[in-house]
């Protein structure tokens, strides 16, 4: 039976704790969520878990990374379940503030990237990374923590992260896992239970095309070809997909050439009125 | 004698050397300044050296606060007098980074500003604050320092600084000092050494008209009056002024109402072909 884990509403409180635990000589691993918990995040958890002596989840479902027409308020809040699995887990601290805390009367500050964050999510979520950028490093800036949990389903924004990370040089390592899937390949999403059961049937078929694309670039022929054959399949079983793209894997720039580079193929879909995004290696 | 200040260039270096520094229980003060070094700038580290153990000034004439148009080519550089300067004065570090440390291929990061950044200097200088900000960031967060020391003079920068530090948590306290002036008041800038003779002999008229109109304001009736003869005064006197505004002291909000705040007067003119700015308390 684990303690369960102290929670932490305010910014002043979170760097407290770290700092109680850096002067003990102890590391310290944040993994900043959204809240709504599953077993991707879950996942990250454990990691940390392994890596460092003290783990801090962070659950803030952030405004400033929403559009107006966006899904904010829809967005699933579970704390008191979060707060269990977390507590199975053994975490020490959870932080879980509310918006006033994050965004007090005044607060003035965006950080913004270019690089990375140009294209794909942007096009259709223009605010999209400006408000993880700066949710982000607020988080990190609170905690000091040694290293910081992301998974690689939202592989443009774990890019974005490390690019903020590295221009600021903030003294936190950036430790990415692999997407985690249901057994039929949906990649675990929390905006998932907005599908209804037949919306949940069709949505494996995303990672399906992301599958099947990638095999074809790898076989040769006509990228522009290849991409225009998954999103076709992506139209055909009743997807409107917003991209899906074919990106180097390090800087997200279009690529020239296929070859003697490591690519990532990336796709964002709506499947009724929920947003699936996905990517896997080419 | 005092031993020559160590000579820093690379952000990792200016890292170690502050950490070192906090290793041994000792606080740090950093000046960050763009060089071409005045008793303004010498004021600020005199007292950083009373406040601190160890003081480190920087030097970077920072490119993404100059505006296409503007004077980044032709700012003073003098490295070797300003290293002279701070030897004198004890300072333990210079850190003089080139451009490329600062902004190495694929930086992508900015950090900008609402509130306090609004107005005034952004109407003339859109994206002067974007650039201070980022810069002073990259630097607080390059050497950690416990305080970090600003002019007045510069007093929309100093609260931007301010709200930037206070957003995001920096562990820095912002220390500011007084403009320091000419004896015939015109406040230290290095820009004042593009001033022709006859414009030195002008340009105490910017503070003078700013003391005047500060007086007028003090002493009632009708401040858009008050700030439309400061004004006339200074195009009389020779200037082109962009703005002559009185602004809340702590937000730079305009005031509704005179009484019951702090207030401030600020002004931005050019003389000739240079352009300077000034601001006191009312």
């Amino acid at each position: 039976m684990n303690r369960p884990p102290v929670l932490l509403r305010t910014l002043t409180d979170l760097r407290a704790n770290t700092a109680s635990w850096h002067s003990e000589g102890l590391t310290v691993g944040m993994i900043p969520t959204m809240g709504a918990l599953h077993d991707g995040h879950l996942a990250l958890v454990e990691e940390a878990r392994r890596r460092v002596d003290r783990v801090v989840a962070t659950i803030f479902v952030n405004p400033t990374q929403f559009g107006p027409k966006e899904d904010f308020t829809a967005y699933p809040r579970t704390e008191n379940s979060d707060v269990a699995k977390l507590a199975t887990l053994g975490v020490e601290a959870v932080f879980a503030p509310n918006a006033a805390e994050m965004y007090p009367p005044g607060h003035a500050t965006t950080i913004s990237l270019a690089g990375p964050a140009l294209g794909l999510e942007t096009d259709y979520r223009p605010h999209f990374f400006a408000g993880v950028a700066t949710v982000v490093a607020k988080l990190l800036l609170g905690g000091f923590p040694d290293i910081a949990m992301f998974g690689e389903k939202d592989y443009q924004q774990l890019l974005v992260v490390r690019q903020m990370v590295k221009d600021l040089r903030l003294p936190t390592e950036i430790v990415a896992l692999p997407t985690v899937r249901e057994a039929d390949g949906l990649a675990l999403s929390s905006r998932n239970a907005y599908l209804s059961p037949d919306e949940r049937r069709t949505a494996p078929k995303l990672a399906a095309a992301l599958e099947a694309t990638a095999a074809a670039i790898r076989s040769g022929g006509d990228v522009a070809h290849h991409l225009r054959q998954g999103f076709n399949a992506l139209e055909a079983a009743g997807f409107r997909p917003d991209y899906l793209e074919l990106r180097n894997a390090e800087t997200l720039a279009q690529p020239a050439a296929v070859a003697d580079q490591p690519l990532r193929l990336l796709a964002a879909a709506w499947l009724g009125r929920t947003r699936l995004i996905d990517n896997i290696a080419v």
